[in-house]
């Protein structure tokens, strides 16, 4: 889809292969051996697995295009670091990540060096067009990872009785009041989806026209202080306001406030990358469910917005995507500052395959298509989300239940 | 949403009152005080149950409208008898229906009859507009349990080792071979959704225009014989054809035929309500799973229709509904003679509510909306439902997993 | 083990057959259709099919005996109606008993009238000895199922949200002030198990001499008050007084009262098969577990006697084994008045085989010996249990934390 | 208990501190801090767990005798390295230990020193004689944990695809060829339990007199030969052979074959400490569960022996407990000389208290008393137990299907 000089491509690949590889060492630094090693629950994967995974994508789709004779690293990686491509053969159970100890960190590091030589050695030869889209797959896969990373050992570090600190916190609390404002939007019919100028996944294809009736989007996210006002007005107690399945969830988990939230000393606090830490009620909510984003929408008497109208605003205001990797969502007083660099927005409906989508062929075409099912996506970025990895067509999902991505929400309306 | 004149419309629905009522009774009537108590899984109700609830609908948000004195049956039935409403109130938890003996099924008689009797007495005044509306929700509820009932008690007697019918059959197998056709469509913008002419539930609402690509529908149902070329193609056990969560499904639960097959003797038996047969190759296939649909669809190349493109090609064609309720699917030589009358057919894409979807205000607008998460629509009819009860613009709807409804697959694809 | 002439015998048998086959009915005959069928958790049965089940019995283990073309009236009744029995085939899986509507409580009456028929040619002809000795295990199987049956038929109405009676009772509240006294027995060599006098279960054999420390056993059993007291001081909140296990169930069960028992307006009521009445303090406590009765125990500084202590007292009481079967239990102010007839009392130490045991050969000496793990021993017998069932060798026994049998406890200490 | 000076028996005691303690760190010396890390099923814990729950034994029970104002080395241990003690308060979810990263293997290191420079101290000052008999606690506390590390290495390692060896094996593989022969008794009174000279558990006192009959007890254990011949009788398919709910885990758990016993080309491997590596068949079985070791026994005709019948004959042996500590059990040629050193010998009978027995008050009252139900008694000694920590008078316990510890069986019969 790119028609840059393949020579130029390669190196600047080059560059930014060197770059998102040691990112991920950077984020898994401040981690001792033992804290790579966690898997507080089935969704979540040790840091360990992530460092390894990722460097097992280049290994398995990449270098092997290019040496017909490589040899993997160790016969047994293939198994271990397999996520879920069923594809390439059989692999570990993915809810026993948390019990292989060996490979250590150590040979882990090694595994990442070796691999990086023989990516070194493939970006010194010409490589046909294809292997580098493959290359650009794998690092936008990788930061996929650097996401989840933080992610996980959010939730790892939270199931500690010390509540450990993932890195000491050098900022003050940030306390911005922000009126509620909107983004008109006249409706009719608009053109959504990946344009082919620059990577996307292949969920944000095919570009297509969609049909909007009238509608407004909030330009800015909801806030904790907000979320406040929805709990003590029964928020968590009132089944109208919840889509069936949701209410089952409360009851069944007896959630009454955010994951990672806990009341003490008749305030709330909650668990953050810097430790624990009192609710700033400015902030944006995160961390919340689809099922309690609708609630919560529900009780304000207006919505989710659906994707495409996510989607046709967004794509009018020029991403400001720097400045990311702050580890925790704060307040931003700019107009719709906040779509993508703070908390993943959920959106109404379900995760589906555009009209006319194919997957790619091979291993690879298990990327997304598969998960088009129990699915809701959710646009925007967080501040765990790489720098330059999102745009306004990007298309993260999760299932409805799930609270421990960056997850808050967006209200929308009819107009 | 009718303009018809109060008098006449009361009558016309006393008269199917009469008629709904009956036809509930006379689809208990082959069974025995202890085949209405079972329930064999949780997602089953008793027969019994059925026949209380429904009564207990006309009982809750009919009766007291027309007479505020109006004291139920039985100070304990709105506890057993509620099905999902939270704003009635507490209710006996949906997987303990089948421990409940009392009331018998002689005593839910008494219920019915004593409803009855009061709904006649409500007939015989002058109701508002808006009671009548409800009266005819509650015959359509109870169409849909009338559905139910024959899909739970399927399942319940396909549980006992002795192979129970529910009814005699009375005909011969047929054997129909039908060559797949196509109707085609240009695409373009379409209206789709209940015009508001007749009875609708509140999710058919509103009507509104949607874009479509080319495409075409097939003209017919995928059969038994189609089922079994994929199975022995190996359609369960290859997992580049499912969803990764229909993987999992299958896996889980050793799927590999459709629900209510057995192999004997190199040959494919199925639990029918005439008992067990051989499969018939030329008979749609019934009981799959939206993940075992779109797999099967998967392995054709080709794909499930959108309900809008369901939708559009069946609103093109009279509706020929008579002659339903004949128990099993059977094979219709007629182009399109199919999409009403044998099974519901599995459409792409999740339930969300149409643009502009509102529920109805009170207990009654807990009907649909609030599963409008993690399940799909499933459009037509099927060999169990009651005459006159479905439409084009009808939206059932179940779990993607589920497979104890009598739901089937039509193809489509692009143009 | 009898000499007893066999004409005599046969004829003795046979008059206890009738009568034992008749109290079964009996006691089926307030119970409708549905009540009959409910498996209200997966260790109860439905009352239909536990006169199935031992009308199986006769079927299968005698009448082939005397009558090698007897065939049985249904092939799959024995499928259906099998226990346990690993040598007599394949089964119904036991939790699934609560599904099977068919047969209903009409055929199984013909069944039950089939099997009776064949029995009494049976009686007519000369049966050898063994043959007669399991028609004589067989009564004492259905004298047991008889116990199950009320037992089980209580747990299915405390189920149901009206609370049914199972019976009116016509009796006043007994409400008798009965101070504590002990037998003291000195200990030294003993000998208990069954003399081989008189029908026992394998599991009494064989009689077997043991050695005793001093002991004293109470005279009279825990009473409600007496628990209440425990329950007030704390009794299920204080893990020191809790086996680990016990603890457990404790919280995973949330466990503050005894099964059937709830709080109401300050006071207790309990769930009866005479329906819901307050609890009456000096009656026995009853439907506790091993874990309760253990803790109990504990909380009184004293301990459960073990088998061998209870049988050597009891062997020396003339049992007064009639007048049983008043379906709740009541307070006896006669000294050791309460050994038999009331609650089975639990005992310390784990259900063992013997010293020397051998178990039957063949399918029925599947009988006892197969569950003599993770089971505890009751002595005496209960207000359920069948007049002249019980004896003061006799072993019953369930897991540790069951409490749906009436189980209750009789102290004893160091003397 | 014992009467030796203060002095002396405190001098003694510190030598033995040291040595059980570097014991301890010698056992985890080859493991990683990953593997130090891993919980892989609710039984185990990791090995850092052991190092600091047992260190917690000292710093909770023995340091705040000796010194009022002793602080704990961090307030948030106590919480954390509690295992089971409900007195002492609230503790980490047993099942959650896996999930502690923090603090890491050198954080507890440091607490293990600083426990240790406490220890020294209290050993430099003058002790009461239950402060010192708390130290022995401790000490065999630690023994204990010593063998529950092993174990619980061997589970983890296990599970990792590698199947990575815990220790190098130097030892060529033993093939002895042994005849089994038997250690008859005649009956009549014993005496057993412990006497008071020397270190006991509370459950193995009092010592009481107990009454047998003749029976002979086998020489050597049963071999992996035998075993294997057993699952070729069909062993694990055979019902009769089984108590009941030893048939339900085989079948509910599919087992087929001893723990860590693997299938691969035609023959049997074992994972061992070592490693993996085939089946040895002059080897006794280990890692059988009871249900397992009793079906083997019925297979044989034989018996499992009770555990005053294994205490007699073993109580007349010089037990040889030297050597012990070679991680893999071994077949030993001379009569009897597999008493302690190999395997744990389940016995019949379930744990139950001896007559008398009083549990210690206070908080180490918790240290077997409660666990006395649903468990069996397993006697002798494995290749895994510490030097010098068994006895002929050792009560070693699991529930009825652990195979994870060294468990094995030696045979018994009626004389």
């Amino acid at each position: 889809m790119a028609t840059i000089d393949p020579e130029v491509r390669s190196s600047l690949l080059e560059q930014r292969y060197t770059d998102v590889r040691e990112h991920t060492e950077d984020l898994a630094a401040p981690l001792s051996p033992e804290d790579q090693m966690v898997q507080s629950m089935p969704d979540v994967s040790p840091t360990k697995w992530h460092r390894g995974h990722t460097t097992w994508f280049f290994e398995t789709f990449v270098l092997p295009r290019q040496n017909a004779d490589y040899s993997p690293f160790h016969p047994a990686f293939g198994y271990i670091f397999n996520s879920y491509y069923e594809a390439i053969g059989s692999r570990h159970p993915r809810d026993q990540r948390g019990l292989i100890s060996r490979p250590g960190v150590g040979e882990v590091a090694d595994y990442r060096s070796h691999v990086d030589k023989a990516m070194a050695e493939l970006f010194d030869s010409r490589s046909d067009d294809q292997t580098l889209s493959l290359v650009e797959l794998g690092l936008h896969h990788e930061q996929q990872h650097q996401e989840l990373l933080l992610m996980d050992i959010k939730h790892v570090l939270s199931c500690n009785p010390l509540l450990p600190e993932y890195r000491p916190s050098d900022e003050p609390f940030a306390a911005v009041s922000n009126r509620l404002g909107w983004a008109e939007h006249p409706g009719g019919q608009v053109e959504v989806g990946h344009t082919g100028f620059g990577f996307g996944f292949d969920n944000e294809f095919p570009r297509h026209r969609a049909l909007l009736t009238p509608f407004a989007l909030a330009d800015r996210l909801v806030t904790c202080g907000e979320w406040i006002e929805f709990m003590e007005d029964g928020g968590y107690s009132r089944p109208e306001l919840w889509l069936s399945d949701g209410w089952a969830s409360v009851n069944q988990q007896g959630l009454d406030s955010p994951l990672y939230w806990s009341r003490e000393d008749g305030g709330w606090r909650v668990f953050t990358l810097f430790g624990s830490r009192p609710v700033v009620e400015s902030e944006p909510v995160c961390h919340v469910s689809y099922y309690e984003a609708d609630a919560y929408a529900h009780w304000t008497g207006l919505r989710l917005p659906t994707e495409t109208e996510w989607e046709v605003i967004a794509a009018q205001i020029a991403p400001d995507l720097g400045g990311c990797s702050h580890l925790h969502p704060v307040p931003d007083d700019r107009v719709l500052g906040d779509l993508f660099g703070e908390v993943w927005q959920w959106t109404a409906g379900a995760y589906s395959p555009y009209p006319g989508f194919r997957a790619a062929p091979g291993a690879v075409g298990e990327y997304n298509g598969k998960f088009m099912v129990n699915q809701h996506v959710l646009r925007g970025g967080a501040c765990v989300t790489p720098d330059g990895h999102t745009r306004a067509t990007y298309r993260n999902f999760f299932h409805p239940g799930s609270r421990w991505a960056f997850s808050g929400l967006r209200l929308a309306r009819d107009n």
